[in-house]
């Protein structure tokens, strides 16, 4: 059996399946705001919000850190790396696996215009 | 209110979510394969193998053709392309955002270092 487990991009590509979290991604990659102010931004209750955060969080997407009575949030330090790594690396492969595929039919349709002509 | 929508990327992200559905990706990467050969190499029931593979076709991730009684997966004309662009806008914000607070950071140093010196 193949192995290709790997939780942490599990709960990483999950957490960007929605588009409040890719919202509060976008966000927090121009500024660290508060649970309160992203939940106003996003015309979202408090709770809502958090929940999103802790989804984030959990993916090891965001940190946050309580100062007082205010949750700031920030960018988590993997910054998306492990999650564009798997996708380059795919990418990669089926470029190949489609340049392999036109050069077949560029070679097919050479030897058919071959065999037309002679 | 902040619009982040895009269903494409809410179906492919929770696609990509899931270690056997991200496994079959990197499988068709290398070749086409049938439903009931995926089914085998991931030791796993024709149905089991039959949902994951329409997660993975509503994504637009893969497409299947029927011939005969045999159903062939291969990679969808796509190829990842939609979910590489927003992780790499992403990850350049990022990493804007972390130079800019190294900046700051060995700005302090520097105040700081002057600071003790005179």
């Amino acid at each position: 059996m193949v192995q290709y487990a790997s939780p942490a991009l599990d709960l990483s590509f999950a957490a960007l399946s929605d588009a409040t979290r890719r919202g509060i991604i976008d966000q927090l990659g121009r500024a660290d705001a508060s649970i309160s102010s992203l939940a106003e931004k996003f015309q979202m209750t408090l709770t809502g919000m958090k929940k999103h955060v802790q989804v984030l969080e959990r993916a090891g997407l965001v940190v946050t850190e309580k100062v007082g009575r205010v949750r700031t949030c920030k960018i988590g330090k993997g910054g998306l790396e492990a999650e564009a790594a798997w996708i380059d690396a795919h990418r990669k492969l089926f470029k190949a696996r489609f340049d392999a595929l036109d050069e077949i039919i560029s070679e097919m349709k050479q030897e058919e215009s071959n065999g037309s002509a002679s």
